[in-house]
């Protein structure tokens, strides 16, 4: 990684951007305001300086190039998709190219009666669920950055979502990938069939590695057939946030199968409720929704569980209804971002021990005298926890206080991020979660599928 | 590995076996009837001589202890379950060491609520299964073996079964796994939570490498609910094996989730109909199983598709009669083992490609003049055909005829092995599924984890 300035490039830098020029022309940008951009994601993080080039590719083919350049040059390359990531894994700095996946955003093929579709990685969520609505069919993995995140980025992450208590996560939605390695090679891992076990599974070893194995250059998802049937949405009002998790887990527990099963804790519903103009009522808010032929059925046994539990509650099974009942939710984020900066957790437990990390919340939050906003998507015990600070670095409070969080989750039997991945943002927890002898390890894979370390250097595994 | 004949050990190899008995005394077996045993498996393949010892251990420690004297003497462990393999990792050779799970067997914990169980390795499936019945919890994967199969075998192959078309295959069903490396450290890997992305996905890794990569310890599986509601079971003759698998691919297309959907190719249920001693009415069947709350109205459904493509059918939702429905199928493996030795392949292909794959063996047998009697999980387009010949080695006609099969179902999007594994038998085939490239990187991962290649060596990667 070079160390000169970006205002001064050496002669090396101009050899690599002249000869990302010369082999793709004006799939190659220097304009500044495409550089400055690429510093960034949803994280917070800011790279320490600009990157080279920002190239957005059009092929496979383009991408090998890219990777070729990169190898013989030893530069390093950032992998992009629309930035949405909130750990600082597409964040690129000082030296490296950035490889931007947005132009590659075609679904290539569907298979209705094998219920696959073939997709490009900067293809968005969003887009490819209405592309394949005609054909019956949606993509499950739906993060809450759905209407602009990209397949790609879901792959890097393994991302899951409202949805995947009961639909799962990426790595359940993805059956073969094209994948670009650091030296230009192309590899296909997986296959078409919904079973295979011929050798080593690198597709899953490939979802959630955070572009640090390789460049995915397509994906054959898995799809599925649009759920028939009704659905109904419980919206429940509880005096803590405990009692609502309370529920949550009574719900699973019972054997019932939400949908989507979200938790606003109590500080969270406060600023939503200040930021919608509602009266601030106070409590915690549990929003519950069925699918399929079953859904009204499992929407009353549940809802027989939160009145027993002390929630008040309504139940709707009109679809404008109940998207207002979970426009609450979706407000969560613009109400917490109006405060000051934000850092956006993600520590995941057993759902049965939803209540006591909310518990540990709040008394990290009392004895550090700071509010920390949390949502859950409890179906799956995966929570996010907003830390509020003034000014665009982590202040060292903020930092022992998510530590203090991270440890806690990690003696609940539970794991740093359910869906957000490490990136740059939780390299100084991995050891704690992984050991010393899995995390040397890992870093061995990397050199493997990278033995320069030019894909995302400092990512994930430290530099 | 030793060359010395078994007959003659070496010093070294008395070492090895001295050793291995000062650290684990009467869990180390030299006696031949138990050395012989593991030199088979279910795949009719035999090992070259005779493995130095078969060692019984009962603790993560002994498997530690084991490992170390393993990598001090540079001597090969072929790791063990119940040897219902059908690919031939789990054969033991001259100069090995036989690593048996089978007294590491006991269900250590259970948690309903989060609906995760922790098993040692040696397990058996349907042990497992009576031992989870009174929590309402069942674990999914079910080979066709499960009376006997061990839940570290459907770890170390990715097993699937016949449910698995509804309720995934073993990846589906494994949330962490403690291994240990070959140099007898241990680690742990993935979460009790049921989603987690820190780090690269190793427990992913371990499932499905046959022993190559470490010794599953412990795991902690995800468990489901048992179904509540009825089950309806459709049996359906056909004329022609093509039309049977057109009703079945049809099943799955229109958006019916069979819990089972099982094939009997016409060869088979003609030898099937001789075993049981039954009228030859000829064709061949489909059996579909559904269960759940919808059970009734997705068979009603299914059986409409079923008798407008010209089946023969007959709906029961009675356990009883739904069960001797089921004995055809069952009766399949007996009935072809009375004929010869077996060769029992495993092709898997898109689901609709099931009637081309069917018909592409119909073609293999004429032109061979042979028979390959053929059942399928129909639900995932996983097929196998059995080969059947005089004495114990594999005539160089049958794999010929084989090798046909293999690259037609790699030529309809279809891989080797859709739940078997590669152990010996397929290894001739691994760089034609996945390419040299893959191939020569998948044995970099291998080195990473087992940098003498003491682990299963010659299995899956080759020699």
């Amino acid at each position: 990684m070079s160390t000169t300035s970006p205002e001064h490039p050496t002669a090396a830098s101009d050899v690599v951007v002249e000869s990302l020029i010369a082999a793709l022309g004006d799939r190659v940008s220097l304009a500044e305001s495409e550089r400055e951009a690429a510093r960034h994601d949803r994280s917070g993080y800011v790279s320490d300086g600009v990157p080279l080039a920002v190239v957005t590719p059009e092929t496979i083919d383009d991408v090998q190039a890219v990777m070729r350049i990169a190898t013989a040059t030893h530069t390093p390359v950032v992998v992009r998709g629309a930035g949405t990531g909130l750990a600082g894994a597409a964040v690129a700095g000082h030296g490296e190219i950035v490889l931007s996946m947005l132009a590659m955003n075609r679904l290539l093929e569907v298979s209705r009666d094998d219920e696959y579709a073939v997709v490009q990685p900067g293809i968005i969520n969003a887009d490819l669920n209405e592309q394949l609505a005609p054909h019956g069919l949606w993509f499950a993995p739906d993060p809450a950055s759905r209407a602009i995140s990209t397949v790609g980025g879901n792959i890097a992450t393994n991302a899951g979502g409202l949805l995947c208590a009961k639909y799962g996560v990426t790595r359940e939605a993805v059956l073969g990938l094209k994948v670009v390695l650091a030296d230009g090679r192309m590899l296909e891992l997986g296959h078409r069939t919904v079973k295979g076990v011929t050798g080593l599974d690198l597709t899953a070893l490939m979802i959630g590695s955070e572009g640090t194995l390789g460049v995915v250059v397509e994906a054959t998802v898995r799809t599925r057939r649009l759920v028939p049937g009704a659905i109904a949405v419980i919206s429940a009002t509880f005096g803590s946030v405990e009692d609502a998790a309370r529920a949550s887990a009574v719900i699973t527990a019972s054997g019932l199968t939400p949908a989507v099963m979200e938790l606003i804790g109590e500080s969270a519903l406060r600023h939503i409720a200040a930021h919608l103009g509602l009266p601030a009522t106070g409590g915690s808010q549990l929003i519950v929704q069925f699918d399929g032929p079953g859904a009204l059925a499992e929407a009353d046994a549940a809802l027989t569980s939160i009145t027993s539990l002390g929630g008040i509650a309504v139940l709707s099974s009109d679809p404008v209804e109940a998207e207002r009942l979970f426009a609450l939710r979706r407000s969560f984020h613009p109400s917490i971002a109006v405060l000051g900066t934000v850092l956006i957790e993600d520590v995941c437990v057993p759902r049965s021990a939803l209540p006591a990390m909310f518990a540990t919340i709040g008394e990290i939050e009392a004895r550090y005298g700071i509010e920390i906003p949390t949502v859950a998507h409890a179906g799956d015990g995966n929570l996010h926890p907003n830390f509020v600070f003034e000014g665009p670095e982590v202040p060292a409070e903020i930092w022992a206080a998510a530590d203090e969080m991270f440890l806690a989750a990690l003696r609940l039997g539970g794991t740093l991020t359910g869906e957000h991945g490490v990136g740059l943002l939780k390299r100084r927890w991995l050891r704690d979660e992984l050991g010393e002898d899995q995390l040397e390890l890992q870093r061995q894979l990397k050199r493997v599928f990278d033995p320069l370390g030019i894909l995302g250097p400092g990512k994930v595994f430290g530099a």
